[in-house]
């Protein structure tokens, strides 16, 4: 027993996991940590030098091991075909950015169409939420906010904007040349001239997925930085295409995120409610689950299984779309989804696309839970059942996913089981809410966090996204790396399963910045009110903290290019394809961002080496790996300060560490806010 | 010496280029077959039983061994996500067919966009050749032939509906929904309806790619056969869309193939003249270099060099593209192309993408031989030098490819030693062609050779295409198998790196027919006068071989659909995703396909069977696998004899095998020709 305790300690620091783990251990019921216990990685594999792009191999190039004295060195070893470490490592790094790019894209592409139905009247339930937005968007895209001149001049109408500008977004799926609107449009004119002499504009989000399936095919490209020069296009057409489009778009549709306060982990479940787990990435559903959650009627039906309400949480992504938009609970993040089910009270898991273990399957079987299925690219084979998602019958299916999850209500078999553990936080922080946070609706700027940078109050800006990973301590590598840079003076703008990790923490409220914060901090935080870890919402998302880096270019002050900002980024414990493409975009807009946890190219030192410094010459950013969390945020820390040193600002930051009178007084003279 | 003998027979049944082999032996050059033998391939990633998705891996779950009596069973493993091996080894087939549908497609696009600028008058050194064949796409895509009606109709030029015909088929590579044009209209209307209640029309060439990799993320689609279905989409996508494409567009712009001489095999390099190898896939470049090899200017400038002349020749499908349309003389299929270095007598090696090894940069190293890149995405490490082609400067770029090759040619400096052999061949057999010849022009139509297949003179029609495997003796699995099936009365339609194999062999020859046809088909060769193996062309033109199935069901008395067909196809030799994805738009088309060589889908038996059996309720055609290519070959011919009795017309067969006269008579009451 008391091993027990031990090992559920090695594999998550959540308590509240820690708990539902014990139970699984003592009903035998397998989690993911039994299966990594069983599963060695293959060594090979993990290091990217594994190539099975043709059927004669697969091919294993791994770096020889170094000769011991005396022997002779070992000559590193290349593919049947010739294809060298680099080009195979290269590719299969590709392929995670091609996928990534992808899953991004194809979320965006489903928010375009329901986008578009919406703008028709053609899609109950939905409406175009935020007109603001949805007029910034048209201007980006050309799309006339009026019609006729001088006296005859009339405002179109939010549908008649829509309909001409969903047009114009789908069309960027499918373009095949130009330059895609928010990669010319809102990355810094610096940036986007250093992309356009580089040729890595995008030319279409699907086209530069199909052009590294194309380029990473057998005998096609095989030479590692020109493969590395697709994967930048792509990557682009990500962050600055598909990610920011669908966040963009669902703020239209759904609202742009303010704050709103919400709360956390596996405590949020109750026991004499009706527990419906919404579980994934695309908030297109979930948000009619949750308006269905609050019609009488459906509460009527819950009352009459005898339960005395519903109650919504999120897993993933899909968690945070409804955790910031309306303060839905959020029960866990990746490595949690598993342990929500074995609490016994959730009776029904909804999922959508991505990240959902094929285990829930299973596992569901061993509790009353219903998995169901909503999406017909994201089936598991043994879901309980399949209620496909369309756009234009959203609230009928909404309704009929409660519907499923109440009448599951009265078959709960297992002992109920809920942790405690119920964490507050503060979230919402989009883009926008920042600025209006930073100086209100009219003076809004990034001007504000610019100047409390340049002050040296904050030191500079972190991005932390990112996943779990069940090689590593869950959650462990997300908080301390939090920490050590809150700790340190560094803000935290965090999207996906970080958010949630410092979510379970207590790191996103405003408390959390006298706890855990630097002095300069910790002052801002307290002035602004705002946490010290700033939730900006999902892993797509993520386009979020783009906008927001170029905010600060264009506030003034830092520099004229994101790769000016005192700013890094990580993922402490990624594991998805997608975070390599988001890393990727981040590098490319010039962002240096260090992963943990896992790093993909270590079979060819060449392909690492160009990643971790030969790309900084290229596109002012560049990827970095340190397995210890603490040490990678130091590292972001010295990228911060190199870059404060190159703004001329490292002067004022040790002021700040040394005289808070003289610091004072500078930004005064400077003329701070 | 004996044994290098030995071993050289046992990688290649060519002895030309078992000549060579000895070559490289005897001077320590490394060729593939070396390589592979240093190289163990991963017996795990072969079954396609390892899962590289995400980070947490990679898992590798092979079928477990067999308990031994007494032993307990070992359970299959799952991956620590709890992904099947039916999901991990689905998602790798899937990847397969991405990949391989993105390089047709990726292909189509450099013609279409390269179509357009001739069109417009933009692309010097092109034309648009084929206006039957413009004119025929030009209907199926709505583009009017004419303008005004009645006596003001007026026809427009080619160059008008050329214009309108590019924008319209490029619209279909970013295409979001509906269908195909070629898909839904050149099928046969059975399997149209077919593919719609399935719900696998393809919406778009680079959406289903791009779908896929969505799809193959992390915790996505986890149910294998949802995933099969995708493929399915995106291989009908390729066969009927982007290939289809790629090949009418280069037939108007090069000229639809008619029969023409050509010659094979190393022996067609000429000592005393400047030789180039045209190695790749896409015939846009190859073309004008073919026209830029007899201007005079250019033979001059080689004779100022001391050559006699300017000898092209082709490896792989850039081979077989310049063969067809222009009987410029192939070197080598898929391994022959470090062979023909070897020779050194190579000049220049031009390469544009797809299976070229990147071995070439060190061979040519070792030779004076000059290796020309000349395509943004096929870049190669080491390349002697990069000519990017460019639509608007294509025979400036031709000329100055040429004028590389010629000034090497006074650099060499080993031993030229080409092997004699060559080897005569009659190919260009476009689907049109094999109609013309069938009939003539005006009552032309699969119909003759139809009635052929009733009256059982033929047995029915075999698709052999596909690479080289240095996993497998050297063109032996491609030689064998079509020998079986004509043989057995089977005609044999081939592309690619089967094609190249039969030429070098003889048997793209009439004569072969009396050598080593059964009475039947040599009947049927001898009165059409044909050789028993149609080349028809590359592995995009592998389309063409589609169009052919379905002009025999157009022409009918063999059922509504190609799933009617007595035919079967198989790659006895395929090492590409290229050529899965090839299989899979077969077998999605109503085909029997069968591969040798390797079979990536043996970590899940569940899944091998869906595809090899489940499938062919859904799609009329299916998958197999069989190691030996005369087993396979009689397993094409077992399918054939299970479609000729669903036909009815298995009786007539049995009297060809058992009864010549009777089969003469039974002819003239069926009405045969």
């Amino acid at each position: 027993m008391a091993e027990e305790v031990v090992k559920v300690e090695s594999r998550t620091v959540d308590p509240a996991e820690q708990q539902m783990l014990k139970r699984a251990q003592a009903e035998g019921i397998e989690t993911i940590w039994d299966r990594a216990d069983k599963m060695k990685p293959c060594p090979i594999g993990s290091e990217g030098a594994c190539c099975r792009i043709c059927s004669q191999g697969p091919c294993r190039v791994p770096p020889p091991k170094k000769a011991k004295p005396g022997e002779e060195q070992k000559k590193q070893a290349v593919g049947v075909c010739g294809a060298t470490a680099e080009t195979i490592v290269a590719r299969n790094f590709a392929r995670m950015v091609a996928a990534g790019s992808a899953a991004h894209t194809d979320h965006a592409r489903g928010v375009a169409h329901l986008f578009k139905e919406v703008a028709h009247g053609r899609a109950p339930g939905y409406e175009l939420k935020d007109a603001g937005k949805l007029r910034a968007i048209a201007r980006d895209y050309d799309v006339p906010l009026s019609v006729g001149e001088g006296d005859d001049k009339k405002s179109r109408s939010k549908e008649e904007i829509a309909q001409d500008l969903a047009e114009k977004v789908l069309a960027e799926f499918g373009q095949q040349s130009g330059e895609l609107v928010f990669s010319s449009k809102r990355a810094p004119k610096k940036r986007v001239e250093l992309w356009r002499g580089l040729d890595v504009m995008p030319r279409g989000f699907d086209r530069e997925v199909v052009e590294i399936m194309h380029r990473t095919h057998m005998g096609v490209d095989q030479d590692y930085k020109n493969i590395i020069h697709q994967c930048t296009r792509c990557a682009i057409s990500d962050g600055w295409g598909g990610s920011m489009l669908a966040t963009e778009l669902q703020d239209v549709l759904f609202g742009t995120p303010v704050p709103v306060l919400g709360d956390s982990n596996l405590g949020v479940l109750k026991e004499d409610h009706v527990n419906v787990i919404i579980h994934g990435h695309e908030p297109l559903l979930p948000e009619l689950i949750n308006a269905a959650s609050q019609d009488p009627e459906m509460l009527e039906y819950a009352k009459s299984k005898g339960a005395k309400g519903i109650q919504l949480a999120g897993i993933c992504c899909s968690a945070n779309e409804i955790l910031m938009r309306h303060g839905i609970p959020v029960a866990a993040n990746f490595l949690g989804q598993e342990l929500a089910i074995i609490t016994g009270a959730v009776d029904a898991m909804v999922v959508d696309v991505q990240c959902q273990f094929q285990a829930l399957a299973s596992l569901v079987k061993c509790f009353h839970t219903k998995l169901i299925t909503t999406d017909e690219r994201g089936r598991i084979e043994g879901e309980t059942m399949y209620i496909p998602f369309d756009d234009h019958h959203g609230p009928e299916i909404a309704r009929k996913v409660l519907k499923e999850a109440i009448d599951n209500f009265p078959n709960r078999r297992a002992p109920v089981i809920i942790p405690e553990q119920k964490y507050p936080c503060v979230v919402g922080f989009s883009m926008e809410t920042i600025r209006y946070l930073l100086g209100g609706s009219i003076r809004g700027s990034y001007y504000t966090l610019n100047d409390n940078i340049i002050g040296g109050r904050v030191r500079g800006i972190g991005g932390v996204v990112g996943c779990n990973n069940v090689r590593t301590l869950h959650d462990n590598a997300h908080l301390s790396m939090v920490k050590e840079l809150i700790k340190n003076d560094v803000v935290v703008l965090t999207t996906g399963c970080n958010a949630i990790a410092c979510a379970k923490e207590g790191l996103l409220t405003p408390e959390a910045a006298i706890k855990y914060c630097g002095a300069g901090l910790a002052e801002v935080c307290e002035t602004v009110g705002i946490p010290p870890v700033l939730h900006m919402g999902s892993c797509v998302d993520n386009a979020r903290i783009l906008l927001a880096a170029a905010a600060c270019v264009r506030a003034g002050g830092l520099g004229n290019d994101i790769s000016d900002l005192p700013a890094a980024g990580a993922a402490p414990e990624w594991m998805s394809e997608k975070a390599i493409s988001i890393g990727h975009y981040f590098v490319s807009s010039g962002v240096y961002t260090i992963f943990s946890a896992a790093w993909p190219t270590t079979g060819s030192e060449i392909l690492t080496d160009y990643l971790f410094h030969g790309l900084e010459s290229e596109l002012g950013g560049m990827w970095d790996f340190e397995l210890d969390p603490v040490v990678a945020a130091q590292k972001m820390i010295a990228h911060i300060d190199k870059k404060r040193a190159a703004l001329g600002i490292d002067k004022a930051r040790e002021r700040v560490l040394f005289d808070m009178a003289m610091r004072r007084e500078m930004e005064t003279a400077t003329g701070g806010e």
